[in-house]
């Protein structure tokens, strides 16, 4: 999730299977890789097996005013889809201006769109070795791809080998847009901050009578120090809730506990940072509702972070402070490489590698069996990766 | 593969399943995880899914003579067990000796031993910011696990709810013992080099009368360079055809392409380095032949490198040479946490981290959509990684 923009791994799915040809525009240098691991709505995991392809990305001169298709459904004006894309363009333009502005170095994010010939495409934008960001991406894609029929039918429930109706199942079109970001500043006192939001819809399949769409919603912000800076957590923690209760009272503490569920390094035992809001599959509520509840989460972003870089940009550190940030951003690898679905699912089917691991640190280290003595700053930190706190 | 001490994903296992409790001395803080491949010989790679677990391993104060159990097949005196052992704890002193030396900084390296309650253990010695080495890593470890009678099922093709006989087959116990190293040298011209020899055994299952004891051998030898000195990579694989050739004239050309096969960044289509010569489940030689042969190519690691580490150790390098070479380790650490079997395996069942990831460089860096200009050294050496040439 760290740097491709769906968690949910159908991101860029184009089933090489004959028969979903014809949900296909087209499929030049189309690349044969298989995938285990589908996730659809309800949250319901499921595990499939399925030749899937993706088409190779081309490279644009400029972004177009919008990736959407214009035929198919929900394509329409005023569609969540057109909301959504309109949501993550403006988001991305804002975070990116903020950023620049708090680097302060007078550096560009440097932008790449791309393009596929099936439809959709991105606009990935990164600024390297500023003034306070080591490496800072955020990205937008648009992903329309087709699901294996075995995958829907397995989340519907039908039966093994036919629809409902006894006729054969097809693949199942759907289409994805997300925003993704990383943030890693230079200095070991100010953190590195993640947030991904992201929105899913399937098509009704056209052979299954009667089989619904489906629409979801995910993503979450979540904050990585070095140094354990109360304050900085707490303020943090606090404009996250402050967005969530906006919405639903049960939001924040369920979509915090599912952030530190998720950013699990299980053979350290230990989470990545120190949490924040993380969420996937959500539609059980009003879709509008989470559509704006999408909008206010990737709004607070810059209200959660900016105030904690301006204070600690220029804080003084030494060689230790940041050999131990080092580390931790060797944490971050690891659980990006080993763990992170989209990540790692990005890199099986092919997706645009240099947006998926922009996530990764400009620089990291490992050093052998490195322990912080206990009590040292360096252990606070660890110990509350390790066990996670209320922060509020 | 990289770091851990078995290829063969059977490293440490021991199943939880009841039926297999009997087969385990003890099980103290066993954890439950779930592994899907395993390698079985002859070539027959199976898709498994059972519960598996690994013993927490124990720190102990000194090597014991030996880590073999005094029970069990296979254990007697003379045998190929105790003949492995053996070898790979001279080498692993031999080594560690000559690497000091050539480190020149009177830095010594640091040795942790540790046991597992069920019998086994390992000797992790690692020296860490020398004058040549940034870090190196020499591991040997013996391993005596359970694979789950599913995967001995599948590989001996026996009916799948019940053995050949009709009765349903208990956990198969295994033995493996290996050595494997990392070596990360400091200058961008002198390559990193990463070796790993292997053996393993399973019992003949005392349920399923009939079925044979199985053994194989597995490992290699390669080199990463960061920079494309064709006199040294001659070299480095005219010692490894030079020790495949005493054995068998096919070795070297076949054990080259594995090498270039397994050592495979699929998500940036390129090698991780220049190779050298890397085979697994090999069990279709006279068993002393196949002895004498990891026993040669362990031998010839240093007869290898050292000449090489001589050459390079001092050569004079500017800002942008170490650049090039993290970028490098940048991939190192890819091609190990995505794809290597055995550092994927291992720290998915759980063992011990250090050991495993003493693999990865101390130090390393991702720049966003970094290409080498066509024609620069740096291009050189990523085309050979990207089109694998035949050195000799």
């Amino acid at each position: 999730m760290a740097s491709s923009l769906l968690t949910t791994p159908s991101q860029t799915l184009a089933a090489l299977n004959p028969a979903t040809a014809r949900a296909r525009r087209s499929s030049p240098a189309a690349s044969q890789v298989s995938f285990s691991s589908l996730r659809l709505p309800s949250r319901r995991a499921l595990r499939v097996r399925a030749a899937v392809a993706i088409e190779k990305e081309v490279p644009e001169n400029e972004a177009p005013p919008t990736f959407l298709r214009e035929d198919g459904a929900g394509a329409g004006s005023g569609s969540v889809r057109e909301r959504f894309e309109g949501m993550i363009r403006r988001v991305q333009g804002e975070i990116c201006a903020a950023l620049e502005e708090a680097d302060g170095s007078g550096k560009r994010f440097v932008e790449d769109v791309w393009s596929r010939p099936g439809g959709g495409g991105g606009i990935s934008r990164v600024l390297q070795d500023g003034n306070v960001f080591e490496k800072a991406g955020v990205n937008v894609s648009v992903v329309y791809g087709v699901m294996p029929p075995d995958a829907y039918r397995a989340a519907k429930g039908t039966a093994k080998n036919g629809a409902a109706d006894g006729h054969k199942a097809g693949p199942v079109p759907f289409f994805a847009a997300g925003i993704s970001s990383v943030l890693h500043p230079k200095n070991p006192f100010a953190p590195t901050l993640h947030f991904n939001y992201r929105y899913f819809e399937t098509d009704a399949p056209q052979d299954v009578p009667g089989a619904p769409r489906s629409w979801w919603f995910g993503g979450g912000t979540d904050l990585t120090p070095s140094y354990l800076i109360e304050e900085d957590v707490k303020h943090f923690h606090s404009v996250q809730k402050q967005a969530c209760d906006k919405f639903d009272p049960s939001f924040y503490p369920k979509f915090k506990k599912w952030c530190d569920d998720y950013f699990y390094i299980k053979h350290r035992n230990e989470r990545r940072g120190l949490g924040g809001i993380f969420f996937d599959d959500l539609n059980d509520y009003d879709q509008d509702m989470l559509m704006n509840f999408a909008t206010e989460c990737a709004g607070s972003v810059l209200p959660a972070y900016i105030p904690i870089i301006e204070r600690r940009k220029d804080t003084p550190f030494n060689e230790e402070h940041k050999a131990w940030q080092q580390l931790r951003r060797g944490r971050y690898v690891e659980f990006n490489l080993v763990y992170d679905r989209g990540t790692t699912f990005g890199l099986k089917t092919g997706g645009r590698i240099e947006s998926i691991l922009v996530s990764l640190p400009l620089t990291a280290r490992w050093e052998y069996d490195h322990k912080p003595e206990e009590g040292t700053e360096e252990w606070k930190l660890l110990d509350a990766c390790i066990n996670p706190k209320e922060w509020l």
